[in-house]
């Protein structure tokens, strides 16, 4: 969406650029955002740009002022997001766009964190530096959805994927289910992953596909593997018990029945794999300990009834599915979604279509919710 | 495609042309097929141009020849089908493109009526024209698939359409479900019946949505529409039983229970409504009864075990999926296919994806059945 106000026009090629470089780190930086910047000199030449390319390492207004050295002072900075004004892991970035001599910021969006929240746009004010807001603010929101979203409710962005036969199947009426999708999207579905902090599953996937929910190598450290069970039926041997590519969380009710699991507590205990005891062991409860754990996106590749709940408790924001064009039938076979309790048509959940595209010979559609709730 | 015999390159920019032509008269042709001429003076110079409109009115190549007149003479024909040598309503369209004095005749496709079958091209070589065959031969082929499989298999083309959420629902639970699709969608419906011969829908779809099946005027006259029930548990009123706008065919079991239908079916006497038994009342014994009647496509807007057993009979040969951007859910909703008796993933039904395109903020995917049995 351009910008109507002429004095943000100007800026709109230089955002892009920023978004760009910020869109390098993608899925990298939780719990931190996604930041991109260019420094442009006093006469409007480019003399730095530079990303944030993970937590703990600098933030990328940093990047660009270290590329300018010199050539900053008088000059612009442009940059995606609101800059620091607090002492986090590293310094504030409002004090060293100041003493970088910058003259001017341009910012696309304001930082939801509340440690920010205006104080880096104000304290750049205060220090006489021209300030212009929103300019792709829109682009800018976009691209920080996971964060912005977890900074604002607590709780990781949730990405609920299946695959299914065009007639809406995700398994043959037996559970037959392999594969569904071919290599294409197969392989799609696992640079997903490395865009996700965490792949959750319900005990249903994890006994009938023996899951490895990995990148496949392409995110390091892999996405936290969690397996959300309530009575804790598991079996012994599962690849998602091996901790030497990726770690996994077990979440469980609290009240689960122990007797006759010590073998796979024994297991877990030897492999390393972490366990949580949940009063409510539901997709709501676990949410708040991954964001936590500074998951910023969370995807739930999980069965109908797990899927379900997760959209009823507003954990869900975006869908990914993937449609194979093939018919698989069956009064009986398994969809991917449980029941939502929808009585009229008037009830259901509305989506915004964000994009359609081909994988292979399969179809990708990626929609988000139009709505938080869907009761 | 285009034909990489030099011979042919010349004569596809021509062709195409003619394929656009036929095109004009997309579904209103049948039980014959679209046919597009171009006549071509000595020179080379367009000199007259046809196409075959309805059963009944002039050939294609009639069309063409009457507005080219002598200027055809030492010409060339292009004609996306063969000239037919049979008298059916009209003469023989190799003897008038004989007696107009053409030199060459260029086909994409030889006509699969048994009536014709390459005859006319012998009969154009045997007067001593110059016969260039299989110019875009794959793109007539398709144009002209209802009429090509109806005439080798006795039985009309088959389209399934269905509307859905992006969860593969087609009802919520309890039965709920106008509408799941939007308004541009169901416009689209209209069109797709306006190049329809028939339209088929079983008892159950008739008692719970009371549809009108009509092209809504887009088509005159409006197809056919066909109720399949075994069982004649019909209700009494029904907008198919109105006969001023379209007409009604019922096809049921002969050894349907007739008693208590009395008024039923003298509401069908007195309406016009015609009635068919069939010893075995399936979607295979109904075709070649369409087919007589001249119906080269039909389409299915029914239920899901009658659109499986559709499939399964063979009477299917496209898919029309509509996908509304919603979510229903539901471990009992309907769904748009049952049951198949499928067991394994290498059973399941390949389709090939032809298109997917936007129908307002549904998104409307079309397939063909990559094989014609699924057993």
């Amino acid at each position: 969406m351009a910008a109507t106000d002429p004095s943000k026009q100007r800026w709109i090629p230089w955002m892009q650029r920023a978004l760009q470089l910020a869109g390098l780190a993608a899925g990298r930086t939780s719990p931190n955002p996604l930041v991109g910047a260019v420094v442009l000199a006093a006469d409007g030449q480019l003399v730095g740009e530079g990303f944030h390319a993970r937590a703990g390492e600098p933030h990328a207004e940093v990047g660009a002022l270290a590329q300018a050295g010199d050539a900053a002072r008088g000059g612009t900075i442009v940059v995606t997001l609101e800059p620091c004004c607090h002492h986090g892991r590293t310094p504030p970035c409002a004090e060293a766009v100041i003493a970088a001599g910058i003259t001017r910021v341009v910012v696309a969006l304001s930082d939801p964190d509340p440690r920010v929240a205006g104080g880096g746009l104000q304290r750049l004010r205060d220090a006489g530096l021209e300030v212009i807001t929103g300019v792709l603010e829109e682009e800018a929101a976009h691209q920080n959805r996971a964060f912005v979203h977890r900074v604002q409710t607590g709780r990781p962005w949730g990405v609920l994927k299946w695959a299914m036969s065009l007639d809406g199947r995700t398994a043959l009426p037996n559970g037959a289910s392999q594969w569904i999708s071919g290599s294409a999207a197969r392989s799609w579905v696992h640079r997903l992953r490395a865009g996700c902090d965490a792949v959750i599953v319900g005990g249903g996937t994890l006994r009938a596909d023996n899951p490895l929910l990995t990148s496949r190598g392409q995110r390091q450290p892999e996405p936290l593997r969690v397996v959300l069970s309530r009575s804790l039926d598991l079996p012994e041997q599962a690849q998602l018990w091996d901790q030497s590519e990726a770690s996994t969380l077990v979440a469980h009710q609290a009240s689960s029945d122990w007797a006759g699991r010590e073998r796979l507590r024994a297991a877990w205990a030897q492999a390393g794999v972490a366990v949580q005891s949940f009063e409510r062991c539901d997709p709501l409860a676990l949410l708040p300990l991954l964001a936590a754990r500074g998951c910023n996106r969370v995807l739930w590749e999980c069965g109908p009834s797990l899927a379900a709940a997760a959209l009823q408790q507003g954990c869900v924001q975006e869908l990914a599915v993937v449609i194979a064009p093939k018919l698989m039938g069956g009064e009986l076979a398994r969809t991917p979604l449980g029941d939502l309790g929808l009585t009229a048509m008037d009830q259901v959940v509305p989506l915004a279509l964000d994009s359609a595209q081909s994988l292979g010979d399969d179809l990708l559609l990626q929609a988000r919710l139009r709505c938080d709730s869907i009761d």
